[in-house]
């Protein structure tokens, strides 16, 4: 790409604004959410056979309504309500219970995913993680941290054996859920079998911190991976988007991330003749 | 099997004072591991590349301090030191830090892992997972708890479609780590898409709880799975082995465990012709 990033005109006072909403918005959901992980929550399934929780519908609501408060000319994208200003150059993306399924059955790893996107490149990510009171942001120009740590990605050596690799990876069921890839969970799993699949965006905090060497998360549609990109690139580590097809009404990605010479051999495993 | 199971024979107030020893080592072994996790540990690789802590050898040392004190004439036996009173007729097995690599790379997830069998049957089993502060506890005929609620596996219905099956299972690595098992691991997979993959015996915890409706634990010795059989029975679950071979000096076993109708699903993809 020559064009030059829109992010850079955007004046770092204003980014640094952003990105303090962007904790405000993640202190409530957690706050919210330890509440509901400790009462219980009220568990329907959607359509789709998927779970939405009386949580999330909570949750989004709130967040919603600060940012609306806060900067009521940006758009909001979130999983469980309509679009607001689907045309504003700023979007807010919100998955207020990231692993919906993780949250219901009480594993931990559920998180709250927040991004704001400009023109659509991300400016600011967080995850949250509210069980296991784990949290990483990061702002474009501005770093990655998790509390106070500066989040710095080391490369791994690009022979180290397969074997030393710690991959995080998406359940075979996100591999055939709209198509056939059946074949590429396969190659990964064989190829790099010291691997973990969580099933939450628990992985992409793992991913900015290191815990994981490089994860791949497939068949996503974007408030799932909204902050992970910036999360790690602002961490010094690389984000691949290696695919990007239409499934019925849904834009869906898979995404490849984390310390670069990791991220380009796991690339490589989805470069076939298809 | 036609015997009378031999530890019907042990006084039930016998039972739980040997389960009461179990919870006070559980409650050691979580404050010092606690405070490794805080300030971090002293990290070895051993010759066949698997990690070793300081941290390991520190609770192994104070739990055998506090076994020998409490059961002179019981069995002792651990990862990280030799064997004590080997034919005993009550061995006490320790797995300080299940889940090293959890352990040293700041993944939750790792557990201490602490059973006592009598005569090779499983007599007590607890399962501590200091930084998710989550335990679960067994003895024969007293049944399993979290805590202070006692824990009643449901069975699933058994033509429950196989991807509304919750199933937890070991890594690739651990199917090829002593013999081929690859095809099996993709087996599950394919069969039981909706699967997540944890690397260490937290997922006998959820087993017991019913986080997981199954777990395939597989390539393990004896220390890892020390806890999970009493675990899981007491609970109303199933639990069968399903690989017992020698690999050099080590005895490997692969095992099944959880809901029983789910536990016969998952055990017949190990029935080949072989």
């Amino acid at each position: 790409m020559t064009e030059p990033d829109p992010r850079g005109r955007i004046p770092e006072a204003d980014v640094a604004r952003f990105r303090d909403l962007a904790l405000t918005l993640a202190d409530e959901s957690r706050s919210r959410l330890r509440g509901f992980w400790e009462r219980g929550v009220e568990i329907k399934k959607k359509p789709d056979g998927s779970y939405v929780t009386s949580a999330d519908l909570a949750v989004e609501t709130r967040l919603r309504e600060l940012i609306e408060r806060a900067f009521p000319d940006h758009g909001i994208l979130g999983e469980e309500y309509a679009p607001r200003l689907p045309a504003a150059d700023f979007q807010w993306i919100l998955d207020p219970v990231d692993g919906t399924e993780e949250f219901v059955h009480r594993l931990p790893t559920f998180a709250t995913v927040i991004g704001l996107h400009y023109r659509g490149a991300p400016l600011v990510g967080v995850i949250d993680v509210p069980a296991l009171e784990e949290r990483v942001h990061a702002a474009f120009g501005l770093g990655a941290f998790r509390g106070d740590t500066r989040l710095r990605l080391q490369d791994l050596d690009p022979t180290a054996p397969a074997r030393a690799v710690r991959v995080m990876l998406s359940a075979r069921v996100n591999f055939v859920a709209h198509r056939d890839d059946g074949p590429i969970f396969e190659a990964i799993t064989r190829a790099y079998p010291n691997h973990r699949i969580y099933r939450s965006s628990y992985t992409h905090l793992c991913a900015a911190t290191g815990q994981a060497d490089a994860v791949v998360d497939v068949g996503n549609v974007i408030w799932d991976i909204a902050a992970a990109r910036i999360l790690v690139e602002e961490a010094g580590g690389a984000f691949r988007v290696v695919q990007d097809y239409m499934s019925g009404e849904d834009r869906i990605f898979s995404t490849v991330f984390g310390r670069p010479s990791v991220v380009e051999r796991l690339a490589a495993l989805f470069v076939g003749p298809a």
